[in-house]
């Protein structure tokens, strides 16, 4: 079992990463202030692990409010976050009442911000069951609902006490959903550890086979990644925009083909290629580093061309995207396998040209 | 002019009291990160004074989305904020875009929670135009929005960048809601200053004359009191509590009432003299301090007994309260003027026979 520590300015928090951590009841009791969590989940997984995990709780002398929500990001909104705090308030939930998201990224973001939300703010912690959720959403306390004008529009940043983070639980997790996730883990090499992608250009095949120590070595070494850039910027005013590599291309193809079309990696998978052309345009990298990049990318099994959706839209969409600042559009690009930096300075008509380039 | 600065681990800002603060948009410039905001009121407000505060923002060469809601508590709800994000969007207001809320406690409020959403947090100033949102919901970063189940269920601890609390303003204030707003003033002499509780037995009819210079002690004596309690406890674990003397009883009233029946202030005051029965019956407040009380609310207009729901619907109604912490229900009262006391040893039966005195 490997475990990540988040340093943050207001909380540390651990998270654990291996197998079998979904019947570790013993990890997760130190940190309930009362006997009492609601678990919130989608029917997908509902079906999958909450019964038995609800039963491990209560066989510890928890008791545990079952949240079971429809599944997809279409259902990311307002109206289901609902549901939950309906639930909650029916089952008198009180402010020390823990929240478990139970899920992937979809219902972490949900249940953390119903968590930041119910009360002012509940305990929280995360059991992500996608290999994007381990890497991504379960550091760094980003949570939100989507905006028919725009993917995660309302949130809020917002810790967890606890991750665990079991790799079993991606043995029942869709290929598609699997590789849509590695891209997220390719991310961290591409942005600040050319190691790590050289390991993942001679590893790949094993974590899409699921072989358990080398999803251990890709999600805690991406953790970590994630950790560090976070804790030196917990409110995303600088180097964590560095995350966003491929993102805002990425929401723009997610919005523009309606939520659940693409998944979250698949869109950022296109987008990181079209970040990669205009790196390439500016001067960064060269024609054989986009192929490599490529290269890797189709191993994963995913898209490395945008839909096809008109260029004048995509830049429509973007500049809807929470990078804007004074109508700018602030793209993360790359200086080098390993080295993502922030840029400003790229002009729409460049843009249009490197998405042009990648639209399938 | 007075001014009051709010001290909190993550982030101090000011409060300026006093006239004519409405026009000093000198104040507010050195605040915004962009020269642009968006201006949050309900029509009544926006009926008074928004035509003037735009046209001064707009001469300084700031631009100003205005976005005007309907009045009312009972529109303190999802769906109010909801308008409020589809402006922004629409507008394409940006994450260092200012939300300036110009109204009373439920727009601070919604405000607040709005700009602790949006874009997972956007700067937020506060112009609070009412007694209570100035002595109240302008210290301590409480946002909320309203739930069918209970009041202020949805919500953040999100603290403003800057306070305009405009004396002037009061004067178009109705005479109901300025009597609402003094009990929250008086509360703070109950609470923790006996000292003030005099003041205002000597003064009470020259803050309900609007005389500004009573108008400015007092709203500065308030907000640093609230100053006090909010800095030593952002996060309302402990001694924050104290400023809910009268608060469980109130909500009862105000949720069992339907939101807007009863003005805010005018549920405390009854809820006051339960919790003042109460401890009354716990051997602290004598029978002479209680008829004390009584008198000065008498003196500012407002409610000493509750509306006549059954005991039972108000019991109901206070489980629901946050102040609940496992299944006990947690009151504020006082141990004699000027001092309150956490207190959760009171019986049902005790807290049933203290609503029953003060059922109108």
């Amino acid at each position: 079992m490997e475990c990540v520590s988040v340093e943050l300015a207001s909380r540390a928090y651990p998270i654990h990463i291996g197998p079998g951590l979904l019947d570790r009841v013993d990890l997760i009791r130190p940190y309930l202030k009362q006997a009492r969590v609601a678990v919130v989940c989608n029917t997908t997984v509902a079906a999958l692990y909450l019964g038995r995990f609800a039963a491990s709780l209560r066989a510890a002398g928890i008791a545990v409010v079952e949240i079971v929500l429809p599944d997809g990001e279409a259902y990311k909104n307002w109206e289901t976050l609902n549901l939950v705090f309906d639930t909650l308030l029916r089952e008198r939930c009180e402010r020390s009442t823990t929240l478990i998201a139970l899920g992937g990224g979809v219902i972490g973001d949900m249940t953390g911000f119903a968590a930041a939300c119910y009360q002012r703010g509940t305990p929280f912690i995360q059991i992500p069951t996608t290999l994007l959720s381990q890497v991504d959403s379960s550091v760094g306390g980003k949570t939100a609902i989507n905006h028919p004008a725009g993917k995660n529009m309302i949130g809020a940043f917002y810790q967890p006490r606890l991750v665990l983070a079991d790799t079993d639980v991606l043995k029942s997790l869709p290929d598609r959903e699997l590789r849509s996730g590695l891209v997220e883990v390719i991310k961290y090499g591409l942005i600040r550890d050319l190691a790590f992608f050289e390991w993942l250009e001679e590893n790949v095949e094993r974590v899409l086979a699921r072989d358990t120590a080398a999803l251990e070595y890709a999600i805690g070494l991406s953790c970590r990644h994630k950790a560090e850039v976070v804790a030196a910027d917990e409110h995303e005013h600088g180097e964590r925009a560095l995350l966003n590599l491929g993102h805002t291309f990425g929401h723009a193809i997610e919005t523009g083909m309606g939520y659940g079309e693409w998944l979250h990696g698949e869109a950022v998978a296109a987008g990181t290629m079209m970040a990669a052309e205009l790196s390439r345009m500016r001067g960064w990298l060269g024609v054989d580093e986009v192929a490599r990049i490529e290269r890797l990318f189709v191993r994963a099994g995913v898209p490395v061309k945008g839909p096809a959706m008109a260029t004048g839209k995509y830049v429509e969409l973007m500049r809807h995207d929470k990078k804007v600042q004074d109508g700018r559009l602030r793209l993360i690009l790359l200086r080098r396998i390993g080295e993502a930096v922030i840029d400003d300075a790229s002009s729409v008509v460049q843009i249009a040209e490197a998405i042009d380039i990648r639209i399938g």
